[in-house]
């Protein structure tokens, strides 16, 4: 499985695909992971598998949220510490979130394997493993509701990856700003999100990261005025019309 | 994991994915197939989680290309055995097909395994297990290039499920009638084969069974007009469209 030619028409995504499957062999990820995975494949192929222009704006945006915010935190699920760990790490350092491992599925020993995968990618600290993760949400009926104290529970701001509708719903209903990462622009999680990036994972971590560099600099009232500009309605309403044309575009040359 | 409140606006769709994820547990479904499955959740997302009317003519046309043909194959692979079982054998039963297992991942046990499947739920004889799956396509350059001597060497139409586009090219390459049950309208598969039903494997099966069963005692012309009426770019143009509609109608509405 660990031959994938390069001229291979779909390399790249086969490459991803491996790294989601590793993950499930060390314990990171779990199986409805992997079928989410292949849901977000779907809609990037869709996407034209790139980092589209709204997606550009809704990096810039989530980094001025971020640089914002007083308490941001980065929650981390199995397929987001498969995919891009040490961009998770490294967005944590430019940006000084936290990182939470939050999952839905709590098989034995997958949150301390996740917390190994950050700290084998460099981070000093991961939250939501061990004796301070008994902070509760209850607005959150799955057992994703238990939270760091330190973390996610008093966060401002919280950056979520493919993420559940319900979770996402509860954050905000809470008033926490959430920033979701989600390759399906019609999910709950980014209809309901303040701020939601419709890209790839593994695209986007490293252009947010470089976004967050660029602007750590920037006066408050310059992020402030990136992030009133910002309508991430508009934002969706533009990646769902990018995709209607590629369809179109594609339906009539053939594939 | 098993109990599924039934008025979640999800109910269903977990409901499949959770056959899925059992047919892993018995070595049935490979790791890619959880993630393929994903892919085509999402497809089938778009399409609105119905049997399109698009769909509905490939259906028919399908059933008249099986009764037509002199020796069908029905290839089988992990997920549409997880998915249908029952389905797959009723269908060999109306229509003749034979039954043969052709899977991509060959770990230890698994032909077994999808072979015990597709017994448990009446099948009499499973193909491409055991001493007569030494036959060869030499087009196909995957293991899936092994396949019966008694099956889809002597062939004249196969019925694939969720299929690898590099098959089903070389399958018309050496002049099959290719029948695919994609829910992806752009995939190679779709655009290549013959008749292509862009519908889930759950919600089609029964639907062929019923048109083989209704189409039995129709005479040879009325088949071959089906099949000359049918046209596979111009379905496929009609899925595309459908989708198109649903991202607008969706995206004015919101979620």
């Amino acid at each position: 499985m660990s031959e994938i030619p390069n001229n291979h028409p779909r390399a790249e995504s086969l490459r991803i695909r491996h790294r989601i499957i590793e993950g499930m062999d060390r314990n990171v990820v779990a199986k409805a992971g992997l079928i989410a995975h292949g849901r977000g494949e779907a809609f990037d192929y869709l996407l034209g598998e790139e980092t589209t222009a709204p997606a550009k704006k809704a990096i810039k945006a989530a980094a001025a949220a971020l640089l914002l915010s007083n308490y941001p935190v980065i929650s981390v699920n199995g397929n987001s510490a498969a995919l891009t760990p040490k961009e998770i790490v490294k967005l944590s350092e430019v940006s000084g979130a936290k990182l939470e491992v939050n999952i839905f599925y709590r098989s034995p020993g997958r949150l301390e394997a996740i917390k190994e995968v950050l700290e084998e990618a460099g981070a000093k600290e991961v939250l939501g493993v061990g004796e301070t993760a008994d902070g509760e949400i209850p607005e959150i009926s799955s057992v994703r509701r238990v939270v760091d104290r330190r973390g996610i529970l008093i966060a401002d701001t919280v950056i979520v990856p493919i993420e559940d509708g319900d979770r996402t719903q509860a954050l905000r209903k809470i008033g926490k700003t959430v920033i979701a990462v989600d390759l399906n622009p019609l999910s709950r999680t980014s209809q309901l999100a303040n701020i939601t990036i419709v890209d790839n994972h593994v695209r986007c971590m490293p252009l947010l990261v470089e976004e967050v560099k660029k602007l750590k600099n920037a006066s408050k009232e310059e992020l402030k005025k990136i992030l009133d500009d910002y309508d991430n309605q508009k934002i969706l309403g533009e990646v769902l019309e990018l995709i209607r044309d590629r369809l179109t575009e594609i339906s009539k040359k053939g594939v």
